[in-house]
């Protein structure tokens, strides 16, 4: 399976990468470092991404920036960071990826328990978060071709301990519980789902 | 009390306006044909608005454009229309307004059932109402001086049949429901919540 993981050499795309690359074939695509380079907040290196791809079987995206810090610093400027990047840049890579993507290929996102279970600090995330959940389950039943879509929804994960003060009483996911949701995803039959790893 | 209605000449403003004046002093605002003239999607304009509004105990929006359409003409640009208007000009409505609202005084922002329960034209709105809720959680646990802020979300509603071709098998809300969504955020004493008013 040709897999394009967007975020590969983050946390979660580093590990992700590692894992599948044993039995696919894994395009590692990044906005530095990677094999392809990709800004997901721009629709057109978006549609560069796909042109230098090619036909695809699956997406995986983990790169999900948004505005991190005190409620009083968040305004129309701050929000937008989680705007432009884990909502609309994910939003954009299915919107163009899937005139890309082979018939019965998948579209994997992140999203987060932020959704439902609020922070301190995470506000924008919350809100970036539920914003790529309601749009999955809106496109999973407009994609045709049998081209299924899905997000995976973490809590804080057990390699990003910096987060963890953030997160009381939050059971960190590990990597593999992370791995296995992104399995779930794209070696699965679902379409229009919020899978938690937990 | 003075509340403020955004959204006030539409279907739902009018209907609320109208139940609400009776016993409260109302501001209608809208952006057209109102007292006070506001575009939501300008975070200048509702500044404007709060400066002549002065303080207030409550904001209800019913106001939330988004693009209805086919699938096919849904792309950056389009997916704008519900991230400019309904998800972020609710959101700056909070986020500015917070300065001007009364201790203990309460945000009520309108969402929708298409968040949980997609429809065919309607992605665009699944994920700007998906945002508001998200939002609505996080803001919860972060506005101070008790002031509350939750969201209405009904599905279609029984005074716009022009939409009840799009939601097959969807009992209509009734304008009284609609309006009892709305006092139990308004009046009660609940935070961080979605009413589902049906």
């Amino acid at each position: 399976m040709k897999i394009i993981i967007v975020g590969a050499s983050g946390t979660m795309g580093t590990y992700l990468s590692n894992a599948f690359e044993k039995e696919h074939e894994i395009i590692r695509a990044d906005r530095n470092n990677s094999v392809i380079q990709v800004d997901i907040t721009s629709p057109v290196a978006i549609e560069k991404m796909y042109k230098k791809t090619g036909a695809f079987d699956a997406l995986i995206c983990t790169a999900g920036p948004t505005y991190v810090g005190p409620w009083k610093n968040l305004n129309d400027e701050t929000f937008r960071i989680g705007v432009e990047g884990k909502m609309m840049g994910q939003i954009n890579l299915v919107l163009i990826g899937q005139h890309y993507i082979k018939p019965k290929g998948s579209f994997t996102l992140i999203s987060g328990a932020l959704t439902h279970e609020p922070q301190k600090n995470f506000a924008n995330a919350s809100a970036a978060n539920a914003a790529v959940e309601g749009f999955v389950r809106g496109a999973a039943i407009e994609l045709e071709n049998g081209i299924r879509i899905n997000a995976v929804s973490p809590t804080v994960i057990e390699n990003s301990p910096q987060y963890f003060p953030f997160f009381p009483g939050e059971l960190p996911v590990t990597m593999k519980q992370l791995e296995f949701g992104f399995r779930k995803s794209v070696f699965g039959a679902n379409t229009g789902q919020i899978i938690k790893p937990y």
